[in-house]
């Protein structure tokens, strides 16, 4: 067994558009957020374009890396929609017209309408299992530890509750943030001091530049609440000291 | 010679706030955009943890594999910044203090705010060659075709004009897009149908939710702009034939 603390996951973003710059991808958050909540920790992420190669390759990758592996993107009706083949590939699985997603989809179109695209979402190894969209119909699916999911973000969030009892989590992983007027030059050495006492915990300093003002977010996370507490009690001990205002 | 056609970037993303879903990353796009403008297509894109094995490896496998490589995030001056540390490494180089970033900090910042904290923003692989900051004078720097940028997105947007006489581009990788009131299940034979007979173009459909209306955008993109012309008319064929309205 994995040692509960040591639960993760990997996340590739499968798209030309994203590569291109074109989209902005927005999956990662959502998908790390999500996956905090339930104390899995996001390992590492890939952007990878729409070939069948690389998609392979990954796949087989992470999935050995990770105790998870989320895909986002590829899963819809059209010609560069090549992540469900792609994954039948990596696993050695048919690939075909998946029974129960094909039942889903017949059900969720008119009489008529459910034609060739919309069946093509079907089409994904035959022995995955389903994930349920309540959004917008067509399913997506897992094999193993490997969860597909669709690009379009509102979809890809409404699908996430119902993988919840899929998962197997750890303990959450917590944090606080402590923001601050000033520059990271000023508490680089203090925080650094603060970081060598907690070494287990993970100190984060992120400048921002807000409306004309900047300032520094410190972001303390762990999976104990009481080292977090601690460590904060120390960093607004310096700040005190250094007369800097909290914002 | 690396063909011009073939010129090709990776992006490495540095950062816990990215993988825990605190922050969303945009530089991936900025810098994407721009190479596009420049006709340097993305390959990849990872993102990682601020941890020096995970960054010196990722940097030792991009460089190999891609004509130019960019990073983002980690050289600030806080105790998790650990790019240029790591840059180093990876490069077998001395890391110090940088002379002439040393100077242009040394002047930004008035007599006696020139702090620890600030110095160890000219720490780097002493024989880096440095990108100018326009905006908060700490510089970036480039060892060979590695360029490691900040990761403020404003900060990092700034500084990608000073570096467009450093990196040998390709023809510009154009496109258009023909956004259509329809969903993908509609098009999708179609579409594939016109892939196939341009197999050298990009052909890639996005659908889209906004204000309550669903659509498909269809991304053409080439170097080559009479065959994505020729292109468009076949799509606008078969959009005409299916009486689908053009957004």
């Amino acid at each position: 067994m994995t040692n509960k603390k040591e639960i993760n996951a990997g996340i590739i973003i499968i798209g030309n558009e994203i590569l291109s710059g074109r989209t902005k991808d927005t999956n990662t958050s959502t998908i790390a957020l999500w996956l905090n909540s339930l104390g899995i920790k996001v390992g590492e992420v890939r952007v990878i374009p729409d070939k069948e190669n690389v998609i392979i390759n990954t796949i087989n990758l992470f999935r050995k890396e990770f105790k998870y592996v989320f895909t986002s993107g590829g899963i819809g009706p059209t010609h560069d929609d090549i992540t469900a083949e792609s994954i039948s590939k990596a696993f050695n699985m048919n690939y075909g017209a998946h029974k129960e997603a094909y039942k889903i989809l017949e059900k969720y179109y008119k009489p008529g309408e459910f034609n060739d695209g919309r069946q093509k979402m079907a089409w994904m190894p035959t022995d995955a299992k389903l994930i349920l969209n309540p959004t917008s119909g067509a399913p997506g699916f897992y094999v193993e530890n490997v969860f597909c999911l669709p690009g379009v973000p509102s979809i890809l969030q409404s699908m996430l509750g119902g993988l919840e009892n899929k998962i197997v989590g750890g303990d959450p992983i917590l944090s606080e943030t402590i923001s601050l007027s000033t520059v990271e030059s000023e508490i680089a050495k203090s925080l650094s001091d603060v970081q060598s006492k907690f070494l287990d915990i993970e100190i984060g300093s992120y400048p921002f530049f807000k409306s004309g003002k900047v300032g520094v977010s410190i972001v303390i996370r762990s999976r104990d609440e009481k080292k977090i507490k601690k460590c904060c009690l120390e960093i607004l001990e310096f700040v005190n000291n250094k007369k800097i205002k909290i914002l």
